[in-house]
């Protein structure tokens, strides 16, 4: 089926893939008092008297901004606020249909990262939850961590979602060969949004992470300072070349965008290798090759193979759970608790059935239940 | 009824007046490759090649943010952002009710001019137009020029549309006494962000601007320059007491939140006289009240009496127009026409019959059309 040819046609039709509709009609005077004035003004009193009454009186508790520049959009890259809108509504789309919360697409013309952290700043009390997307690395680490003190959970989904759905797709493929994670070696390759953070919530288990110039390590002089800090973790291991990196390696985790594997170096990895080439919609390389040169298990961003890895695995459910419990941050125990919910939902993990299917409705419910429960 | 209690129990049952809803349902893996990745990615691509398309290809061509930093509040004041949400959900369940438009409330967390210009520019991309909302005079003036350039409507309700509509009220209420507009004096009571707008549309005719310290001349020295402006106007009439502003006055249009009106004005003012006492939820005089000083003709901005002078006769067709006909901004041509189209629809107006009612639904298809045709 041609997805390009089919998406066009649908967004042609409905001129975007998501609407407002109102909770109550407008037909009498009387509906007219009550949903506008004078009736509003008690609902507005209410706030006033205590301002967490806006989470249960109005749309804020069930309400998600998804923000984008358009800098880094999957396959694309920069191509504008207006260009990434579709994307953006899209997955407001997602939002509604897994977790039922209402996401509104924000796309910001402005690509300087102190202007869309004030932006996002002044547009806070409308919204439950932030989430960022598709903002390009290495602003979009700064971004986020300048916005964690503003009361709602800032989560960027393309870092913590992905980093989230791999550590759980990573648990369960090392339970289906039968390795341990403090014992095995792990290259990530990609340092953008998606690789650093995969790379901090790895542990234990020995990690490189490699860049479009090779293995990051403290004797390169290019390092931004999200690169630079990893180096200084306790499980980070530093080498110098693209061989010594796969040399010995259990796991290899694709987050390039545009990056190749080749299966060179599937063949320096060691026996029952897991391959994540995550890239989409290209993966790393496509999953009978690297079967081919002996990988074990293969997984990739892509619906038409087994193993897809997928964002939508995660953020309905964390933002469901975040809202819901009404956490003005999302931590890092509530993603570890996410990833290993979602890989507990796979009671026997084997080569070609690690994670549950993203269109599985009971994920949300379990990893919502998670966050309750935390 | 107790509209109070009523909009109350409606917040608490509905937690907001106002959702999403997705216009495709996520059912299998082909719907999902169609809504979101690959398939979006065609969308994208076609905005890339032209910016114009995201408004037939997302929701940008049908949307409006409402946007309001809750300092003016109808009837409450500067409540601040969170208390204004219930107020500014209602606005968006107008726009929907009445024009179809999806609306999104957004209330920012600034009062600061130039950050509320900034983050509205920001955003921008996202909406095929911006309704200004519940901002207090004089900033609202200030934001509302600096935003005539961004490429999409940016307009201020509580300034043009409570203008229009008493503009058009006013054509009616004339003809209904038997007076003509280029002979009357008018006194606006109030130079708030509706006192100031109306005295700018109303032309000719003798005008009179009032507010909390007395009539506006060019001798006071507390004037914005709003205000000073309207002193500069060829019909404006300088006068330095009440009873001067009011001596022989024809028509009295109160716009000033919490002031009050004495029948011992309405003495002073001409047979035949008009008194729209448009303060909400209570008028600067009641109907009865000013009947009996003389009045000929009575609005206010209730429901509860006849002539209801309320600005949702006037944004949702006003904005459905501008989105339709793809306009960069609201023009003084285009406020006129809709002021004059509302008027037409009257054929015969009488003392109790100036306006259409707030609820008939061919008030936006005449606007739209209106402006259309421009």
């Amino acid at each position: 089926m041609d997805f390009y040819k089919k998406a066009l046609g649908q967004a042609k039709k409905l001129g975007g893939k998501i609407g407002l509709y109102s909770k109550v009609r407008i037909k009498t005077k009387e509906d007219l008092a009550t949903a506008y004035t004078p009736g509003v003004a008690a609902v507005s009193q209410e706030i006033v008297k205590n301002q967490q009454n806006a989470y249960k009186l109005t749309s804020k508790g069930n309400s998600v901004a998804v923000v984008s520049d358009g800098t880094s959009v999957l396959g694309l890259g920069d191509i504008g606020p207006l260009a990434a809108l579709p994307v953006i509504e899209g997955k407001c789309l997602l939002f509604k249909e897994f977790a039922g919360i209402d996401a509104f697409p924000l796309v910001l013309g402005t690509k300087e990262t102190n202007e869309i952290v004030t932006t996002i700043r002044h547009i806070v009390p409308s919204f439950g939850g932030i989430n960022l997307e598709d903002i390009s690395a290495p602003r979009c680490f700064e971004i986020e961590e300048k916005l964690q003190d503003t009361g709602i959970p800032v989560f960027h989904d393309d870092q913590h979602g992905t980093a989230i759905v791999i550590l759980a797709a990573l648990a369960n493929a090392l339970k289906a060969v039968g390795k341990e994670m403090p014992k095995v070696k792990i290259v990530i390759f990609g340092a953008g949004a998606a690789g650093i953070a995969t790379a901090k919530i790895i542990s234990p288990g020995k990690l490189v992470l490699v860049d479009s110039k090779g293995p990051i390590n403290s004797t390169r002089k290019d390092l931004n300072r999200y690169k630079k800090e990893i180096t200084k973790r306790k499980n980070y291991l530093e080498v110098d070349s693209l061989e010594r990196a796969f040399r010995d390696a259990d796991v290899f985790i694709g987050v390039s965008g545009r990056g190749k594997l080749s299966a060179k170096l599937i063949n320096l990895m060691k026996p029952r290798s897991i391959i994540f080439a995550l890239s989409n919609p290209n993966p790393e390389i496509m999953p009978d090759r690297a079967k081919a040169a002996g990988a074990a298990i293969v997984a990739t961003g892509r619906s038409d193979f087994p193993n897809q890895i997928n964002n939508v695995l995660v953020f309905p459910g964390i933002f469901r759970g975040a809202l819901d419990k009404g956490v003005r941050r999302i931590t890092t125990e509530m993603k570890l608790a996410t990833a290993n919910a979602l890989a507990g939902m796979i009671s026997r993990p084997s080569p070609e059935n690690i994670l549950p299917s993203p269109l599985d409705k009971d994920v949300v419910k379990i990893i919502r239940r998670t966050i309750l429960n935390l």
